[in-house]
């Protein structure tokens, strides 16, 4: 049977280039996140099994995956540990676990990776990392305009380009519901096939309503508002009458208020049509599309119960998903280029200048620079120069029998060939001034 | 049954003050080691089960935790993937699978979790992180060396006090089994239990040699040697004869020479009586010891055959690893004192000023400073400074009815209780000049 040496179906192996880029996205993430007073916290990759079981449906179940129990038990086939699922539920355990210890409102953001046994396919992995940030004990809608404004600078500070805000409530669907007058029990069917509005023509979208039993004309009513290009100012007409409604306006328009400061007017929209499928979501509701990207890149709203049914204390709560795996995709071709491991190169001509070389090296780190000498057995000054221009160095560094007598070393520029005589003494004072130079052209 | 909420046994929830402390240390490490042209690598939490199993003896092999298949698969109760146990064995697989897109040679640093099935107990985890360096592809002394002056330089940027590196070679215990005339059929078990000089008193280390059937007269005399004050001097003494012997002490002294720039002679030494358990040591091998710690801190050496053994290629290998949750629990205390979430607190004086503090906090992030508003429902000053206080926040901006009318904001230091009236659109400034005031008071 051959080897295999790819990763487990569904998974991936960064390299270094890899790494770095994700590592980069990430601190920018975090750095945002503090600023807004958002703290980090970090769970187990495994939960007991009974802590993850019969929070994601049927289906979530299925893709959980579980860890078979230890020692004279594991010939049982049983499991009683599982990969995390996602980073809510360890949210809720830690809120129930540490309750007083935390402050209040306890705000924290997570980045890390969770597992699904899903299917693998394109831009769809079995791990995965999350990146949630979520205020538990606010009721304010300050609250849900703070992780708004911190997900909007976060994509800011990537640089993701042409990304918006899509605002709605829960408190406007319901009013919705009500205005157009749809049957309370047609009601949760309604919004689920509202909510394909994104992605179906609207005879469809009605089509769908009436089967579902909406009156015919009602569902042409609805989804004929909802589609008009004028569609805001439609729904906000037709929801006065509506207390809930109105109710429901009023929060959207504080929040619209409250984010104008740091979410620029044409990046926030009010979005009738826009339900997001978790049934948790108790105010108001958000997403964030970008130009070309099918779905959403991020979302959120709050969800004033699910902690508790999460199996943590009855606390308000409001927060956001980056759907960072996909952000990362459309950041990648960014910081192109040349592949830089090392600044500068230390050539070795032969064992007995090992121990100059090497000194000469850590020279050059005292500068702050990332160097290395040779490792490899060629004696060739070419072969080495070639290592040192593989490796994508500044500098390549020179050092011989001439150099040994003079006491200097030689540093050659690897782009323009230049060559220097520099004083051992002063060889970490002449890189760092180099490399302040460099820096500034 | 009561709910648990504490983590799965022998793992931990870090909350922002713990994450902050980890992630501060993995930092400096990632800067030290990128500075000597180590790279990343991170490879999936779980490798498939036959990558794994058979690589770590039969005791390994039980700790593994194993993931049921899925599906359909489920019921069999049979396990196909399994949580990574180290960092080497991916390594292994990543060399073979990626062979000629990685660097000659291959210098890569992994700083992740890993998991095994022990007993929890103090300071023993079942989820814990590892911290390798590892060079492959390189037979020469630079690379062993290199990887010691790392490992030296990031427990010094960690600033973990008065650690030490015992240092030796398994040519040298090769040739000191040979000086010592220990038949070759017993020399395996004498060097494990030479390798307990470090925990048991040398009378009981030369009683379970004599029990090992070695010649009570030549363990007497090899245990006396090992143990004497001048220990170093001895053995150097003793191998003169052995070709191995003096090969080992060759390599050992140009290590010692190579590694003198960056460890300073006080804290590197020769240790003949270091044996290091593992059987795949090849070379130079060391260990870092620090004061009152019982144990070792970190260890390494070179492994020329090990990547083959575990499913790679048969390439020549050097490395070590960072005992990193011991050495956090050494560094831990350090940056103790009054937990800080935030800098500026925003009050909120009722919610016609809730939309102006918004503003505020914003204004103070535009500054560099991590700010957020008051998410409580109280309406009283003094309930909304207490919440300041609590957050650890250098100063409160207070804004009613009087900083409305004249345009200004209330800047109130925390410290000293002293207040300021700034003008709105000065704020950003002024809290800039005031954060970098205060940082080089």
């Amino acid at each position: 049977m051959p080897m295999q040496f790819d990763p487990p179906s569904g998974t991936r192996d960064f390299l270094a280039a890899d790494v770095e880029a994700r590592e980069r996205a990430f601190a920018t993430i975090r750095s945002v996140f503090a600023r807004y007073g958002f703290e980090p916290l970090q769970t187990p990759a495994f939960e007991r099994l009974d802590v993850l079981l019969g929070k994601y449906g049927e289906e979530g179940d299925k893709l959980i995956f579980k860890i078979l129990r230890r020692g004279e038990h594991e010939a049982s086939g049983e499991a009683d540990l599982a990969l995390r699922y996602d980073l809510t539920v360890p949210l809720a355990r830690v809120a129930a676990a540490y309750g007083s210890q935390l402050p209040t409102p306890y705000k924290r953001y997570a980045i890390g990776p969770v597992w699904r046994a899903d299917r693998p396919g394109r831009g769809r992995y079995r791990e995965f990392i999350q990146c949630d940030l979520d205020t538990l004990g606010s009721t304010s809608a300050l609250a849900d305009a703070e992780v708004i404004c911190a997900v909007h600078d976060a994509l800011a500070e990537l640089g993701l380009p042409g990304f918006r805000f899509l605002l709605n409530s829960r408190h406007v669907l319901a009013g919705l519901l009500e205005a157009f007058g749809v049957p309370a029990d047609l009601g949760p069917d309604v919004l689920i096939t509202l909510d394909k509005l994104d992605k179906l023509a609207p005879e469809e979208v009605t089509a769908e309503l009436a089967g579902r039993g909406l009156d015919e004309a009602k569902a042409t009513e609805l989804v004929t508002a909802m589609t008009a290009p004028d569609a805001a100012e439609r729904i906000r007409a037709a929801l006065k009458p509506s207390e809930e409604g109105s109710a429901g306006l009023d929060e959207l328009d504080a929040m619209l208020s409250l984010v104008a400061g740091n979410v620029p007017a044409d990046r926030v929209e009010f979005t009738p049509r826009l339900v997001r499928g978790l049934s948790y979501y108790t105010g108001p509701i958000w997403e964030v599309v970008a130009q070309g990207v099918p779905g959403s890149i991020a979302g959120g709203g709050r969800y004033d119960h699910l902690i508790e049914q999460l199996g943590g204390p009855d606390v308000p709560a409001t927060g956001g998903s980056l759907g960072i795996e996909r952000i990362l995709l459309l950041l990648s071709g960014d910081g192109a280029g040349r592949p830089s491991r090392l600044d500068v190169a230390v050539t070795v001509m032969g064992p007995d200048y090992a121990q100059r070389s090497f000194a000469l090296a850590s020279a050059a780190r005292t500068a702050g620079l990332r160097a290395s000498v040779y490792l490899g057995s060629s004696g060739k000054l070419g072969r080495q120069l070639k290592w040192a221009s593989d490796q994508g160095a500044r500098w390549a560094l020179i050092h011989g029998g001439a150099e040994q007598q003079a006491g200097t070393v030689t540093v050659r520029d690897m782009d323009s060939g230049e060559q220097a005589e520099v004083p051992v003494p002063e060889l970490a004072d002449y890189l760092a001034r180099a490399a302040a130079a460099g820096d500034t052209r």
